[in-house]
């Protein structure tokens, strides 16, 4: 087991409870462990739902099936499996998804639709249903639990469990939004981070839901990355149980979209920001500014490859100011860029402005700042407006020892 | 000093000399060390030049140069200076390879278009010209060296000195081609290496030769990575003296084309694979075999996908057959794949097969092959006829060694 992550909170979050939302767990041993590894969250009915998910061409059964799902825009339960991805299983894989679906159905007397599911952790293994099925006889038969367990249940390498919590006032109605999260390794979500889940018990239209949740996407798990890796299980998705009885918002300019929908959005880069203080072997927060691009969407694939440079990212972890490896990561990018009108910045000084370096900048700050738990560079194109930020953690010997013998 | 690499051949080549090359090398004391870091070439009139350089959008001023030089086919001279890029340093940068290149233009009385010029180093500190001059006048002094003064000189972080010969016979002339590289991290070639120099006594029309290297790029140079970082240096020139005094080859059906094409296709590969032999930390030199793809592009960049993952990369660090790890990175790819029909072999046992695991493979000759050297990854979509080879090295403590210190 990995110490907790230097980066971690100093404690769980204090989260409320949402109405319409049931949580239980359960040892379905899916690997020879004695920790509960089984999350079966049950869901009013009428709870709406919305989700984004990994773009991998080699995508597991389980987002095959939610992509499936989520068309319906309904939901009754959700199952998170830990320890076994189904990844890269063909049909065994895909049949022990629907019939842990059928279980649920069975269960709970609704559609295999309503019923969703995610599972990490090995790639290449059968999930195997038996297992899952007597996990589920347990579950349905155990006692409800907290948030805590919960996101405990379906962490796999992660050091520490997450969630976040925000709230808005929608059609006069106080609502709350819950998000849990893991992820560390293999994190440069494509969409979506390996899992995440948002419960609310706003009353939200599915289509509208899921508009604001590709939103809320684009500017949080879409901007961190950990080690480059897609994986080919991520996964976030949102219930909305409508419990708070306010009228379901469904457009933009309904009471309270606004709100909701900033809401959401600082949920969803809280608990991105969760993911990286969690990547393997992190001991910094590196934030990535770029700004002066020819546009966001230029800016983010800077920031992106900035990111996931190595050079950079050992850098940081040596508490080297060199900014030589942020020009060179900015010139592999492959996007617009005048060496000569680049600036950057390390916390608050100017290191590189006009294509070449600030003579005698202060050295003092720039050192101080590198030996914090949190980075910031800014990264000026000089030729736009487009803007975007962007996470990631530095490169440690502790990624080598985690990775290099993951799997034996 | 880093050890020399476990990957390093025994010892250098036997390289013949090359009619109408003569190398001298000095100490421009570009940073405070005891070695020479100035290598200067001298070519024999009408030497045709051809070249392939960085893409990226921050390349140095010395690839500029080259760029702008190579437009006129025609070479007299090449200075390479070690301990310093000059890359991001502006107009100073600029004077330096402007005031370089005018000291062998008076001293050779050729034009400065004639003289080539690259530098590696740390970046965003300006090449110190008075330096840069003190070291050519000892150079034009110096007596002529030998090869493998000449491939040590242009080192950096290298471990060993890097170089090939091939030969060829070309209008019933015996023909040579004698290369030298450098490399060793931030090595991730986008058309171009760190540092290669290919001299042959064959005459080429340099416009075919420019066709030629670019063809044998494509193949080599092109196919490898060490970390995916794209430097801002790279460069690959390509020398033809003819004093073999054969007829100069211009066109693809000349007399010796191929022959010389095919010399030239096989010294790029056995430099590029010098160069991921002195990868940073590297202890296994990995061939990743694409085949099946939509494609021979579409090959290549799940190739580099694959060759660029490092979870893939620790994983082979750890000796670990982990190719679920293989399965993520052709899904992260972007390019046509289809899960159900993905074939992986480690060495050469087949370890899964229709997208799923082959049921009880022989896990021992993998085991076994995963203990050498040198490892072999096959990996076929099963799409169509679009095939790729790719060249990495695994990823090991060694690299974060490296990278966390380098500049200070």
């Amino acid at each position: 087991m990995t110490d907790r992550s230097p980066l971690a909170p100093t404690a769980f979050p204090d989260l409320p409870d949402i109405a319409g939302i049931t949580r239980r767990i359960a040892k379905a041993q899916y690997k020879t462990w004695d920790r509960c590894d089984l999350t079966y969250v049950e869901l009013a009915p009428g709870t709406a739902v919305a989700g984004v998910l990994t773009k991998s061409r080699c995508a597991s059964p389980e987002v095959d099936w939610c992509r499936a799902a989520l068309v319906l825009g309904r939901a009754r339960a959700l199952v998170v499996n830990a320890g076994n991805s189904n990844a890269f299983t063909g049909d065994r894989g895909r049949h022990a998804v629907e019939g842990l679906v059928a279980s649920v159905a069975r269960h709970l007397d609704c559609q295999p639709s309503d019923v969703f599911v995610a599972s990490t952790g090995v790639i290449g293994v059968p999930l195997p249903l038996e297992k899952a099925e007597a996990g589920l006889a347990a579950a349905f038969a155990a006692e409800p639990c907290g948030w805590e367990e919960a996101a405990a249940t379906i962490m796999t390498t992660d050091t520490f469990a997450k969630a976040a919590v925000t709230r808005a006032v929608v059609d006069g109605k106080p609502v709350s939004l819950v998000g849990i999260v893991k992820g560390s390794g293999m994190i440069a979500p494509d969409m979506a981070t390996m899992l995440g889940f948002i419960f609310t018990d706003a009353a939200v239209d599915p289509v509208w839901l899921q508009a604001a949740l590709a939103r809320a996407n684009a500017r949080s798990f879409s901007c961190i990355t950990v080690d480059s890796d897609t994986s080919t299980s991520d996964t976030v998705l949102a219930f909305a149980t409508g419990a708070a009885g306010n009228v379901a918002i469904a457009h933009d300019d309904d009471p309270g979209a606004d709100a909701f929908a900033a809401a959401l959005n600082d949920l969803c880069l809280q608990l991105a920001h969760l993911v990286v203080r969690d990547g393997e072997g992190a001991t910094k927060l590196i934030a990535i500014e770029v700004t002066g691009a020819e546009s966001d969407a230029s800016a983010h694939r800077i920031g992106m490859s900035i990111a996931n440079s190595p050079l950079v990212k050992t850098a940081i972890a040596g508490e080297d100011a060199n900014w030589g490896r942020v020009v060179m990561a900015v010139g592999k990018a492959g996007e617009p860029a005048e060496r000569d009108r680049l600036a950057i910045r390390f916390g608050e000084t100017q290191v590189a402005l006009n294509g070449l370096a600030v003579e005698g900048y202060d050295e003092a700050p720039v050192a101080a700042h590198l030996k914090g738990r949190e980075i910031d560079i800014g990264v000026d194109l000089g030729l736009g407006d487009g803007r975007a930020t962007v996470w990631t953690c530095d490169l440690t010997h502790g990624y080598i020892s985690i990775n290099a013998d993951y799997r034996s």
